[in-house]
């Protein structure tokens, strides 16, 4: 086994920093301008670094997308999707992923709003691998609720004629709903109307069970 | 008054014509690929035009934008809004704006999907004049749901409790989100969660009166 040297490993740190740095900067672009609007060229500019430096970690243009796809599904795990895994599952995690995504859009952690909102209405009509990548993403989150829907059905929190997937369809609309309405008309009324659904739909479908069994 | 001669009348109806044509190739592009990708330069190749005779109809990259807007605008009038105006006012035009909406998203009418949910989400981090139109002709079609909300509770036909603005964020949440699941993972299953959102939503606002007051 050899020894690293410090400044190899310096390199390497500064390196790796980099990277994250010009990720950083290109999922805020990305978000607002759109994926495909991501040059080299323009991170370069915008991080007063030269293209060389910029290519040297990405390579070429799709990789630097999926790079910044990658790095914005890290920022979506760690405030949206860790929250929910610490709490209760079935009903009460539902609550909290649904809360901590609404949250996030409202933030506006990303300068363009929800960043897979964007990209897959970006990406939708263009066929590859940034595609295929966004769409998966995608499915797994509302196949994480649908998931937690089937336990709380299975737990009787909600009613036994729930179809999972029809229930998920309907809570993530209202999420991508407010980040749409939010963006397009700047209204933050949009927030509120999205709670008041999410709170509306979840209590209709316990309706009857709450009392008995929940409470 | 001077007479206009056959021939100029057989030009201004060519030339009009043609810029019918571009812009029905236009809407097409633009709902797939974006408004910003829009170029003159991309449309001559499309139309096997020169350059300059796309550039004498519109003159800048705005104005044809803002024109393939319009477009876009007359196909939705066309196709979703007369059939509810057809129809008599507030749940049964309410009903029936929603089919043929999702209907028109269905056929796919635009090759992108709903082309005002695509320039939307394009268009929400850019501020100017297309940006505007778009928002205010989405707007326009959120209004006319409320209105017809509106109406049928003056009608009794939907709870005294229900308010206009939170259904009609609802409502269109579901075929917002059918268009964005259909277009994603080209799942024509979206378009019956859709359905079944919107009837189990119009039954909830109006249970306890369809007996009474519309049967």
């Amino acid at each position: 086994m050899t020894r690293t040297e410090p400044a190899v490993l310096y390199l390497r740190a500064k390196a790796t920093r980099t990277r994250a740095e010009i990720l950083s900067v290109a999922v805020d672009l990305a978000s607002a301008a759109g994926l495909e609007s991501l040059s080299i060229g323009r991170l370069a500019t915008q991080l007063r670094m030269s293209k060389t430096g910029i290519f040297a970690h990405f390579g070429s243009k799709e990789k630097l997308q999926l790079a910044t796809v990658d790095a914005a599904k890290q920022i979506f795990l760690e405030q949206v999707v860790k929250p929910g895994l610490a709490s209760q599952r079935g009903l009460p995690r539902l609550r909290i992923m649904l809360e901590s995504w609404l949250g996030y859009v409202e933030r506006i952690v990303f300068r363009g709003g929800c960043f897979f909102a964007a990209a897959s209405a970006e990406f939708d009509s263009r066929p590859g691998n940034v595609r295929d990548e966004i769409a998966s993403l995608t499915k797994a989150w509302l196949t994480a609720m649908e998931r937690e829907i089937a336990f709380a059905r299975e737990k009787k929190q909600i009613k036994e004629s729930t179809l999972p997937s029809q229930l998920a369809f309907e809570l993530h609309a209202y999420v991508q709903e407010a980040n749409w309405a939010f963006k397009l008309f700047d209204d933050k009324s949009a927030f509120s109307r999205a709670r008041r659904a999410i709170s509306g739909r979840l209590a209709e479908a316990s309706r009857g069970l709450r009392i008995t069994k929940i409470k």
